[in-house]
């Protein structure tokens, strides 16, 4: 393993700390609980408060979005593994300011469950709290069962257009309302070129034959729907974009923001490539690319490979994507 | 290789088109020259134009710090090797808004040739082009040959510094002054654990054998000053330090900003555990850290590796790093 660490078993501590040092005008490290991020803009009172959490390694994901007009407060897992309830639990009272909190996460098992025990925990506090679960990966389920895929980059938008209305003052219920139709608004793909390995493990717990590729792949190595020997980048941008395509069904005419995210270690020239193809595709399909975002936003580690996530806008979504927000991960 | 490419001589092109597409509403590609990237804030009149350059595979470097309140135009050379003379021509036309323009690039033998030339050129135009060269790269030669050291990631700081000074409608030689200002007080230091691949070649040009690292490593797989056992990230960020700070010799209550790049396949998290101890590192030694950035900022394709840079601050570099700046890999 050729990597920066200390002990493996403490990755995700040193990591925590050599971030909120990084970014201090920021964030800071909840008091009571270190494996909190706090927002330095956090709502003290009368706004809705916005909290997600999820497993470490997907830097710049999650901790990364803490911030002004983005996420105020954000429960850390383990690498690869759900935050416990009590640091939801904990992030939520971090981001209450007295209007109620909207935990934004993504659909997996532990972070299920885990944000269940901290709604409870939190009611008994007397924090409201509403919950939308992103399930924007095409390939992780049928679209018959849509309330079975997995969140992955999709959750970008959605915490940032949800991060942006609650900063309008919005109510606790269109906040939740709105962060939805984000998620719902998001299809995304990722391909595997090459797996990642958890330093406590010491090796990859899957693998990517050399001169193939996997479509589909989540953001934990979990199997895609087909292995295939690797293409040109042409084909497959054109493969990624007609899945997301297919399973979205646009109307022609619609705007949409476009996220290609590298997994961690695939060069940042070659997003670029893929880019070129992907809006080809977009747009000969008669939609029209509003804005934009190519690069490390939503990461495995060190996995190569890359996702691609397209959000269709309306008037509210594009007022809301394009409100000033800060911090570490997200500027713009 | 598992790479998202088309034919390997058409990396860049595909690159650059995919880049523009993605960001057009701050660069645009040259009419004239399809390796020429320019900011839709590029001058007009008036103000000094600001111009760099360099070798592709460093993404964001060059092209995405081409924008407000940044560089203006960038000349975009083939994966690792210098831009030609007339693309750096071409790119100092682009930049040239009546002022003079600064061209802000790093000390590598291809380059300071072809900006020579393209320097020439321009002055025939009736431009004036005044340059600044950067050597922040500490292990590549001794202190008393400091100008023949290697440019790396500090270029960013010189961009950033000379971008916003440009920006404030200085004169060519105080931006010119400034820029080398920020580079004179910038020290970089890069550490390899693994290699990168030019997709024409097809194999690394350079191997770091599993479990060693390569200390003083260049942007381009060039020898630093002694390969070692793999360390600790502990370890690893205090010998960073201490070797770009006893080359920099700052006075106690010296104010720095600081850059952790990653160079392409080292995970987010680990340039956060590094910058833990680099951060308790500068200040034991009574330095105060003004501002740090994190992540890939100056990368080397899909090299594993980080680099540090410390530059040291005034009042003036102090205002001019916090201007206002908007470029695709580079916001704040």
């Amino acid at each position: 393993m050729q990597r920066f660490i200390n002990d493996p078993d403490n990755v995700v501590d040193d990591t925590v700390r050599g971030f909120v040092k990084a970014h201090r005008d920021l964030v800071r490290l909840s008091e009571t609980n270190r494996r909190v991020v706090v927002s330095t803009h956090a709502p003290k009172n009368g706004r809705v408060g916005v909290v997600t959490g999820g497993g470490s390694g997907h830097e710049p994901a999650f901790i990364g979005y803490t911030g002004k007009g983005l996420v105020d407060a954000v429960a850390v897992g383990e690498l690869f593994s759900s935050p416990t309830a009590k640091s939801f639990h904990d992030a939520i009272k971090e981001a209450s300011g007295g209007a109620g909190v909207v935990c934004l996460y993504g659909n997996y098992a532990g972070d299920n469950m885990n944000v269940k025990m901290a709604q409870k925990l939190a009611s008994k506090d007397g924090i409201e709290v509403a919950v939308v679960v992103a399930n924007d990966d095409v390939c992780s389920a049928p679209p018959e069962e849509r309330e079975k895929r997995r969140g992955v980059a999709g959750e970008i938008f959605m915490w940032k257009i949800g991060g942006a209305k609650a900063n309008e003052g919005a109510s606790l219920e269109e906040v939740r309302a709105t962060a939805q139709k984000a998620i719902d608004n998001c299809r995304s793909i990722g391909v595997g070129l090459g797996p990642c390995t958890l330093p406590a493990v010491g090796h990859p717990n899957f693998q990517i034959e050399a001169g193939t590729m996997e479509v589909g792949i989540g953001h934990h190595g979990e199997p895609g729907i087909r292995v295939e020997p690797l293409k040109t980048a042409t084909e497959v941008a054109r493969d990624m974009a007609k899945i997301v395509l297919d399973d979205h069904a646009l109307a022609a005419g619609t705007e949409v923001a476009v996220l290609v995210s590298g997994l961690g270690a695939t060069p940042l020239n070659e997003l670029y490539i893929l880019n070129d193809t992907i809006e080809a595709e977009i747009t000969g399909r008669g939609l029209t690319v509003y804005r934009t975002y190519v690069g490390n936003y939503f990461t495995s580690l060190e996995m190569v490979g890359a996702t691609l996530t397209v959000l269709a806008l309306d008037d509210e979504l594009k007022r809301l994507l394009d409100a000033e927000a800060r911090a570490p991960g997200f500027q713009g």
